[in-house]
C-alpha cells in the first residue's frame, strides 16, 4: 500500500509542475506525434466550450485533436441551434490560433447511427453540413468524398453490443471493402477490446484509441492522481495535417491506455527500443557481476519479464521501469564479458491477444 | 459512451470528497453555508456548460450557487442567440433535479456596466430580461423590485480602477442610500481587498467572497494541490434559499479566502470559537507543565499569535494548528491550577485592515 | 499553490511513521508470523545498540527476531571486550520485556567463516560461548546440539562466490546429510538468488529471506520511500517460539522480497489465495458484461496476468492489485453466468527460477 | 553483506539529500555553519555506535558536531568499560577521516550533575578523564583549563526545574562571573524556553539550540514528515574549528527550532535580510499595482505579517514565503514608483519573549 500510494503522490506533485504533458520519444524515420480524434464540446453533447478543448490538449502536450461532434445528437439544439455544423471546429481554431498555440485541429464529426454500422469518426473533412444524410453508407461516401479518415468507434459498446464482444456485420465488411473505413477504435474512454484488435488486424484497418470526451478530462482520467487520457500514437514524417493522414492511412499508430502500449508489431517494437536503452554496464571489482543500467524515456511504466539467459542478483524476474527513470540490475553472466544481452517480455505492450512483445537490449561493458 | 463517464464521475468524486470539500463548523444559532454567489457559463462569457458548474459545486460541497451571467456582454451571442436570458439558471437547476443533486441554484445575473458604478450581480430575482435597461440605475431598480440581492463585484478591479484601490462614487451612495446596492465583494477570483472590507464596514454592506470563475474551478484554484475557491460563509437559519437571503440582508457573512476569514467582529469571532477547542488538560507528573490540546474542525490552517500570560515548552509565540487536526501544547502555568486560559490572536482572520480578532480558551485540568 | 502541497505531502508521510508495518494475512490452519533472524548490532560489526533492533522491529510489525553476532568477526572488541557473547540477545531481551514490547527474541549467532562453508546462522541456541570453535563443522555441530535451526547465509555472495551464483560444496552436502544445516537464505538484504532457491528445493532446505541490517533499516530499506525489509514469513500454528522453530523445520516459509514472494508451491498457493478474494459479481444492465470485485489483503502489490477465457471491458491483460486496495474489472463472460471464474499468473510470486504460480478466483453473480 | 550496505547507502543518502539538508545563507562578513554540540552514542546513554551520528549529520548537512559524554551517567558500563572518556570521539573522527567525510568533529563531553548547576556541556576540550572530579565548579574550572567553551544544558527542563522555568542559582551566577561559563541552551531536543532566552541576554552568554540525541535523528524529529533536528547556526569567519570556537566565544549565533529563528537582533536580522531578497518588481500595464517578487534562500517557511503603507491586491495580510521559493505579491502603491519599499514583521523570529524583529525590502521598478 505503501509503495503505490507514493508513486501516487509523486506523480499528483508531477503533475502540477506541468508534467501531465504525453511523452513518448521519436522512432526511427518518423516522429511521434500525440493525437486524440474523438472529443465533444457544448456543440453537440459535451459540456464545454471548444476552448477548453484546446487548453486541455495543450496542457497534456497533444500535437493533433479532431472536436468530433455528433451529426445525429444534438441535445442542445434549443439553446445552439447553428444551422453550420463546423462551428465547434472553427470556434476551437481561431481561439488556438489567436493565441499562438502549436496545435493541429483537425476538422472531423461523428455520424452516430445505431448498429449497425454504430458510431463511425470521419476527420480531415471539408464540410460538416454535406454529410447530413440519411443512409449512412451514403453519409460515410460524402466523408470519403472529402477526403476523410474514417474509423468506426468504441464496436464493444455494451449499449450496442451487449456483449461487449466487437464483431463484424455485413455492412462493416461492405464498408471496408468499398474503402469507406479505415480505422477501429481498440480503445475508447476507459475501454478496450482484444476483439477489436483482432478485427483492426485481420482486416487492415488503423488501431486508434481515443477520450471520447464529453465532460472534463482532469476528471474523467484522474490527472491529479497520475492518469491519463487514451491517444492515438501517429508515426508521421512531419508535425503536420498532411503528415498525420499520410500515417493513419498507413496504418502507423499505437494506442496509449491506461499504461498499455496497443499495437502492430512493426510500430510497436520500433517504439519500445526508441523508449528503453541500454546504457553503460560495468564488472563489480573481483566479480563477474555486471551492473547494467537501462533507462526509460517515455511515460509508460516498463513491466519487464526476464527472459535472458541469466538471472539478477537484486531482482527477481518481473522488472518495473518507471517512467522517464533508469534503473540499475546486477547480471550474472557467469564470466566478465566484453557484450552481453539482455531479453524481456514487455508485459504492458500487446501485439495480439495475450501477446506481449520482445525486447533485446545490448549492453557494452566498459 | 455516456453511461462509463457517469460511473467513473461518481468513483472520481468520491476520491475527491474529502480533500476538496470546503467545510466549517455551524455557529451558535446558525448553520454555516458555504456559498459561491458570482459564476458564468457558456451562457454570457465562460467556458462550461451549466452542468461543469453544478457538479464543482458538489464536489467543493457548496450548499449554494448562481450562475450570474453578463447581460451587456455576450460574446458567444452567435452561436447562443437565446432571447430568454434565464436559460442557464433553468440549465443548471433542470440538471441538478434531474440528478437529485441538494444544492440550491440561486436565480441571479451580473449588470456588466463602466464604473460607475460597475459591475454588480443581483441574486434571488425572477427575470433576468427585465432588467435589460439603459440605465444602471433603472436596472438596479428592478432588480430590487424583483426582490433581489444586489452586491457591487470587484471594486478595486484595476481595469476599472487602475490603483486597486475600491472607492466610494457618488453613483455608489445614491444606490445605497435608496437601499438598492446590499453588498460588495471584498475578495473575488485570486484578489482581496482591505479598502473594500473598509467600504462594507462603514456603509453596512454585506461582506461578499465569491469566486467569478470562467474557466474550470480546478485550474483557476489549483484544487489539486490543496486550494480552494474563494467563498462566502452564510450564516443562515435554515438550509434554504430564503434563509440564506435574510442572512444576506443582515449581513451574517465570512468571506474565506486563501486561508483568510474576512468578516466581521459579530460573525468572524463565534466562528472561530466553533473552529478552535480546547480540549483536554492534564499536568506532566511531578511538574506545573500543562499538556493542552486545541482541536481545528475547520479548513482553514490556523495561524495563531500567543497572548497568554504562559508560555510554552515546545513551542515559539506563532503556533500552526492545521486544518482538522489538533494540536498538544505544554503549557508552563507555574503551578498547578484547576483550569487557565490561553488568549491568542488568530493572523488568518481579518476583522479590519490590519486587525486581527483574539479569541481565548479555557482548559480545564484532568 | 505549492505551500498546500507540501503540507499534504508531509501529512501523509506522517501517515507512513504508523504504516510501514509488514502485513500479511494468516493462511488455513496457521498464523502468518513475520520474522527476520539475521542482523547486527554493536556486539559485533553493526552500528546500534540492541533497542534500535527492537524498536525497529515494533515498528516494522515484525513477530520475531534474532540477533546474529558473528562470533569470528569483532571489529568493536576493544571497546567492547565482552567474554559473553550472549549479551547482544540479553541486552535485546531485557529491553523489550522491560517495556512490554510483545516481540519474540530468538537466540542466535552467525558463524563466519570463509567458503565453505561461508557465513551460515544458528537460531534457538543456548549459549554463544560453547560454539566457538576453530572446525566448522564441529561448531555445526555444537549448535545442533543446542537444538538450533541452521542455514546458509548468502550463498550468493560475490565476496565468497565471484560469480554469484549459488552452488553447493562437498561440505555443504556432508552439513545436509548429516542433518547439521536446515536452511538456505534465497533472499538476503538486497539480493536474491534463483540458483538458492533450487538449492533450496532440491536439498530439502527451509527457504529463508533475511535483512542481514548493519546499520539503519530505515536508510537501508528506504521506509520513507515505502521500501520494506527483506523477511521469512513463517507459517505456525501458534505465536511462539516452539511453533515458528517447528515451522521453519518443516520449511513452512516464504520469502517477501523488494514485493515478490518467493516459496513453495506448498505455501505460497495458499498465502496468495489468502491474499486475493474474489468479491462480489454483478452484471451491467442489460449486458452480459459482469462487475467483479477483487480484493488484496496483504502488502504485495499483486501484478495479475490475465490467464481466463474471458476478456476485460476495462483493462489490458496485465492487472495491478495495489497492496490492501479492491479493484474492479469488467469481464465480458458473453452470456449471464450463475457463476465465473478467472486464472491469473501471479507475476509477483515465484516458485521456482521463471515460475510464477498460478490462482483462480470464482465470482458468484448476484 | 557489507559490500552492499555501503553501495546502498549513497543512493540513499543522494535520495535524501535534496530535502534534509539544512541550509541558510551566509551573511554579509561570515559564513553560516550548521552545528549540533549536544549528541550522546552508545559510549554514554545513546543507542548508536559513533559511525551513525557521523552519517546523520552528513545526511543532514552539518558542518560541525560534537559528541558529548556524560561523564557521570554511563548505563552501558558493564559492556562498555572503556576506562579512556575520549573513545566516542576518537571513533567518530577516525570513521569519519577515513572516508573523507567533510564534518568537522569538535571534541567535547557532558558534566552531568543535579541542580545546581545542572547539566552543562564542555566542548573543544583536550581530554575528558582529567574532567572527571567530584565539585563540579572543579570540572568546570578544568574544562576551561583546557580551553573549553561551555554551555548549560536544558536549563528548563522539568526533571530539574518542575516548573520548566529557567532560572539562574547563586552557582550559576558564580560560573558566569568567573568567566566558566558561556553559552545557554534556549532550545534543547524538542524544547524551547522565553525565559533561557532572557538569561542568555541579560548575563551575555551565548545563545545555543541542541538536539541532545539519543535514539535516531530520523525518528525523534520526523525527517520523512519534513521536520528538522534543532542546531546553532554560527557565523564563522572560516569553516574550521578556531572559527567556530571565536564565533561561539563572541555570540554570533542563532538557534534553529521547529521553522523558529532565534538570536539577537545582532545577528538574527543580517541573517534574514540574507534569506529574504526583493527581486524584480514591475507594474501592470495601466495600473499603478506593482508585481514585486520575494525569494526566500532558507529553509524557514517566512512568515510575514505586512505592516507596510501598502496592501496587496492578491493577498491578506499574513504572508508565507514557503523555504527556497519565491513569491510574487502584487502592491497597490497608489501612483507608480520608481521604488518602493515593504516592511514585514518577521513571526517565526524571535529576538526576545514575545519580540519578532521587522524587516524592509527596497524593491526597484524596472
Amino acid at each position: 500500500m505503501r509503495i503505490h500510494l507514493i508513486i501516487l503522490l509523486l506523480m499528483t506533485s508531477q503533475a502540477f509542475s506541468q508534467n501531465r504533458e504525453i511523452t513518448f520519444p521519436d522512432v526511427p524515420g518518423y516522429k511521434t506525434l500525440v493525437c486524440d480524434f474523438h472529443q465533444h464540446t457544448v456543440f453537440s453533447d459535451g459540456s464545454v466550450w471548444p476552448d477548453i478543448r484546446v487548453q486541455e490538449a495543450v496542457l497534456d502536450g497533444l500535437d493533433a485533436i479532431s472536436l468530433t461532434e455528433h451529426i445525429e445528437y444534438q441535445p442542445h439544439k434549443s439553446d445552439i441551434p447553428h444551422p453550420d455544423r463546423n462551428r465547434s471546429f472553427e470556434v476551437a481554431k481561431e481561439w488556438a490560433e489567436s493565441r499562438d498555440k502549436d496545435l493541429i485541429i483537425v476538422h472531423g464529426t461523428e455520424i452516430t447511427r445505431s448498429m449497425p454500422p454504430g458510431h463511425g469518426n470521419a476527420i480531415f473533412i471539408q464540410d460538416v453540413n454535406k454529410i447530413i444524410l440519411d443512409d449512412p453508407i451514403e453519409a460515410y461516401r460524402e466523408a470519403n468524398a472529402q477526403g476523410a479518415f474514417v474509423f468506426w468507434n468504441h464496436p464493444h459498446w455494451p449499449a450496442q453490443k451487449p456483449d461487449g464482444i466487437a464483431e463484424l456485420t455485413d455492412m462493416h465488411r461492405q464498408l471496408i471493402s468499398e474503402g469507406l473505413l479505415h480505422g477501429i477504435e481498440v480503445v475508447n474512454e476507459g475501454t478496450y477490446s482484444d476483439e477489436a484488435l483482432t478485427i483492426a488486424q485481420e482486416n487492415n484497418l488503423t488501431i486508434m484509441g481515443t477520450s471520447d470526451i464529453h465532460g472534463l478530462v482532469d476528471w474523467l482520467f484522474d490527472i491529479p492522481g497520475g492518469g491519463h487520457r487514451p491517444v492515438t500514437l501517429v508515426f508521421a514524417s512531419e508535425r503536420n495535417e498532411a503528415s498525420i493522414k499520410e500515417a493513419l492511412i498507413e496504418k502507423r499508430t499505437v494506442a496509449w491506455f491506461k499504461n498499455n502500449l496497443i499495437g502492430n508489431e512493426r510500430e510497436l517494437v520500433p517504439l519500445l527500443n526508441s523508449c528503453l536503452t541500454a546504457e553503460s554496464a560495468s564488472y563489480l571489482e573481483k566479480t563477474s557481476v555486471a551492473v547494467a543500467k537501462i533507462s526509460n524515456k517515455s511515460d509508460a511504466t516498463m513491466m519487464l519479464l526476464n527472459e535472458s539467459d541469466y538471472t539478477f542478483h537484486q531482482n527477481g524476474h518481473l522488472l518495473e521501469i518507471p517512467a522517464h527513470e533508469s534503473v540499475e540490475l546486477q547480471v550474472k553472466t557467469f564470466e566478465e564479458k566484453e557484450s552481453f544481452q539482455l531479453t524481456f517480455q514487455v508485459l504492458n505492450a500487446i501485439t495480439a491477444p495475450g501477446v506481449h512483445p520482445k525486447i533485446t537490449l545490448t549492453f557494452e561493458s566498459e
